[in-house]
């Protein structure tokens, strides 16, 4: 060794503590989304996190919503790869919701009014689970690893007590099989975020005027009672009402794109102006900052298989309720501006960013 | 007959011909209320009826809502008294719900959260029916008729079939009494008005944030499920939505008590400030051009006696619906100045106007 | 006065008074029902009552149900002209249920399997609800009087407060109604004895091998609701249970028709091998020793818009229950012989044999 | 190899191929059980199958219901070692159902009654979860395997793909979410047979005379909602109905402890006189000729969260009936002295009867 080497090691051994430190404070997440591809809002959050040097991402859990697992996985598999990121597992997750399915909607649409988006079951989109449409943006080279959601949760959340946030996307069957599977899961975890439901909306929703019918709920709604009902040490829930406050506008996308990369390129290509639904969770996790109103709310869901199947039911935290109910803070307003900065200094880092150490 | 009688014949006669011609154009209307008073936004409704030139209204029929039938009529009746419209008949009509209990609401406020208003059983003022606490306004010297509500709303659609307006400020018992009664009656009236249910307002409603949830719907769903899937001719909704934009401040208050008439001085001493509910619907019923925003909706009520019950169902007229759904007129934003100012004027005007030749 | 009347007179007032105290014991009644004849179980279980000696019946009240109240008036009407008691008043009633209708059971079938009985909505018999198919008995010359099913029940009661029997062997709309609209009513009355419900019966109901799902309380769960929970100083059920233990059979009709009235032939020409449903109900409120086996139950209906819609729900006394549920006596057996024997009995009296002194 | 052995070997060989042929044969199985112990209507179905030379078990999945999967684990375990079949796995599941819970149980009981059996969740045997109270049969020395019952039933479908009957005697929890984990496990199952549901009994149910309460469904109703909407080749169903025409008598166990074995003095120190509900489904799947009367029904549960929450709903086969409707075939009646001389042969035969060949 010679001398110069000396004198560098000790800095050498010093940065690796510091960054082993500030590695050591990257939050740990696992990602569970019905994850549309090329290019939607669920691909985009999922992509956030990939880029984020904040996060870990333990696995992104595939569940049926938006499309079907087969697409999904494939959709995901192959944007990790454009970001840099096949080091993240992807694991596939349910094929179907607990107990609603394509056949009573069909019959609940029938009597109280047709929907005007059903995800993998919409009619004018609809194919065969198994079946994955040509995907614009390339095939995967890469795999999903061969495990299911639910079981890859349980795993994680055992493996990392305490520290591990579950963050939700989409449908909340993966996340209920694994409670049910495991009923420790809600006290291992850090905390749950998630996107979902709707309160005093009058867009986002999936019935035009009706907010409080939100996709992601309204899909498992059993789900929802389940996840909902169970010992979290912490809910924090991005809802319609915050989504339609945004927008994924050209002006966004033209500051995305100002910049070249794998990642800015495929985004120019495929994404689309949009409410930003499960950008604002990503987003609010990281810099909670953002958010500038919200509520502590009693939240739930309807299970009753009338017409009011899969809307969000919710009290404010000063009304006396059964222990059934848990509290969660609900997100109503954000400062704009600084989410738009976020996502598009996100989305601009170099790929593979999300794999170095944290700020 | 002497020379001046002979010359006042033909005027007389002319007089009595364009008399005749105003007074036909007058408004027939029954006024359906839960008559809480003095001088809530329910009687003041009312009296707005009572003091409207324009208006011939053919009965005041009671139903239990925010108080019971016996007190409500009574303040009715003696309100009636105050403006000097001891002419308009009073009718008592249905002392409970068809369905809906002071029991049923309680169990399910022991699992979903309590309500904090529940008319005549909220239990802080809470009192049995056939009591009717001291009046401050003074006790009527006038009597209900002996008929009751259905009975009444039936005689007189079918006296003046097609004319008469049906407009309801409270939950919707007897009217739906009145349907099950005589088939013909939704037929035979000209239209329905109504204030209840709510849409996307996050006040107004009976459990806080909710105003899905709104009263005079939730505390008889039944009936509302009745009234709303009658064929009426044509169905306007004032809804919470509208309400909440409204309120009867001091300012107004003021603008009342600088004429001086028994009327304004029974709202001096007993209005307090408020949103305007059910003001609105009688306002825009008299003067259309009030109403800034409307939306033709299919509404309903869900039935299901889970966490939804009593709240508003709705979808957008280009939904396929099945048969049963009824489209109404829902309205959701107001010429505030102008409706404050119609407002300002009836109360202001003689008492006894209300009998007086139409506009 | 001569000697010889002056004999009598004694002997004239003696059978007077006999004849009042034995005219005053008799049983006043309401028969409410969906009467649909020719010579059904509705019809005939009316001609029990009109012939028996023992019964002062007031009224009878029509409701739609196995048929629609217009033609049900006519076959009540000319079923009465047949056994000698125009003196009895037939009125109309409810021409629907409350909520239940034949495009709500449509879209229940289309989810929870056929229904193979629907009363006047059957779709192989279904005629509007103002048609009166030809009456192969021949038109009545009699006419209802001019009151509704719900007002003649209330204004029974009033007259004759704590002595009449609701006796109900249809849906239960008109004593609903007359509840919602006098909530006298169910303390006013002796006792409310009932055909509906089912229990444990795979014969009998509505659909099929499911007894629990009887057609009276089906047809209209809301007005069971309503009249299940009100405040009866008795009441007593007559269920599928036992309706199915008997049978109008060929050799009863033989042993009637063996006696010629005009009451007997019409019974000849148009009654039917069947069970014998409301005929239970009459029976034992004649002579409770026909039953054998009967048990204090709470019972009442489901009215969840879901698979259960209708059925029977129930649980024995001993179970702790809150309020609104009331409890009601159920039989569960008969003596069939003593039974058929009254039967047989009461339609071979000669006709107008119930205007007589009771027994 | 000297003559004699060498005359011997084909002999060996012939008989070590037929041994295969019939062990081929076994009929293998999954038992899913809640199995209380020791020596309920659980565990002696258990024993039934570890008992019979005609079934290969290839595990015991344990899910909450009669009691918590801790002690039903220990119990199994234990009377597995009494019958020396501790080749035979037992596997841990589900320790709660799906929706349903004992807070939910509660506020349904003060609304419709009280239940007078809710296994685990029974006030007046309740103990945590994780406690297993004193076994009077003795502590197990074997352990469960390390894996969950929906993972084990998965893996062993996959294994052995149309071979294996799914034989339900509890909850069908953890049969559900081995479904939503797995689409393909329906139709890789032989059948599923199982014991549950109730359909005109007045006896048996958890709400007494109400038998379309039965205790394995409504304790977890969605999980039956999944199960039974699945693709299955084929179901049979031992209801209620037929279990109450049964009865494990005092004479039943005399004729068991007439042969001394580990496992007979077990049944004589434990067994109880009962119902035997989970015996028949053994025995009809081991020698259908036990059941003399079974129907094709559609059946499945209502999972309205209102008063028939649980409870069986059905219709028979002819009925027109919407897709996601299966058939089952449900028995109704049986040759009750053949069974009980199958449960005795079985019972008696010695212990690790079933491990040898086929018979």
């Amino acid at each position: 060794m010679n001398p110069i080497a000396r004198r560098w090691v000790p800095a050498f051994l010093l940065l690796s503590v510091l960054a082993g430190a500030i590695f050591a404070q990257k939050q740990k997440v696992i990602v569970d989304q019905d994850a549309r591809g090329p290019a939607s809002t669920d691909t985009q959050s999922i992509l956030m996190f990939a880029q984020s040097p904040d996060v870990e991402v333990l696995g992104i859990t595939i569940v049926a919503g938006d499309q079907w697992v087969p697409e999904e996985t494939a959709h995901t598999l192959r944007a990790l790869e454009i970001a840099g990121r096949t080091d993240i597992p992807v694991v596939r997750g349910a094929e179907s919701p607990l107990v609603n399915s394509k056949e009573e909607s069909e019959a609940w649409e029938a009597q109280f009014g047709a929907l005007n988006f059903k995800g993998a079951w919409t009619l004018r989109t609809y194919h065969p689970p198994d079946v994955i449409p040509e995907m614009p943006e390339g095939a995967p080279a890469t795999k999903a690893i061969d495990e299911r959601a639910d079981d890859f949760i349980i795993r994680m959340l055992h493996k990392y007590p305490g520290e591990v946030t579950v963050w939700a996307g989409g449908p909340l069957t993966n996340i209920a099989l694994a409670i049910r599977k495991d009923p420790q899961v809600p006290a291992l975890a850090k905390q749950l975020v998630l996107m979902g439901s709707g309160f005093n909306s009058a867009i986002g929703g999936i019935q035009r005027m009706n907010g409080r019918r939100e996709f992601n709920w309204w899909f498992d709604p059993e789900a929802v009672r389940i996840v909902m009902s169970a010992p979290w040490k912490k809910i924090t829930i991005t809802p319609v009402d915050i989504s339609v406050k945004t927008r994924l506008s050209d002006e966004i996308q033209a500051q995305i794109t100002k910049v070249d990369t794998p990642l800015t390129r495929y985004l120019k290509q495929f994404s689309r102006p949009s409410f930003m639904w499960d950008e604002i969770a990503v987003a609010a996790m990281l810099d909670p900052t953002i958010i500038t109103d919200q509520k502590e709310l009693y939240v739930n869901i309807d299970i009753e298989h009338g017409p009011s199947y899969g809307q969000t039911i919710f009290f404010d935290k000063d009304t006396k309720a059964p222990a059934w109910w848990k509290p969660a803070t609900v997100q109503f307003d954000l400062d704009a501006p600084k989410f738009y900065q976020m996502y598009v200094r996100l989305m601009t880092l170099p790929t593979s960013a999300g794999k170095g150490p944290a700020h």
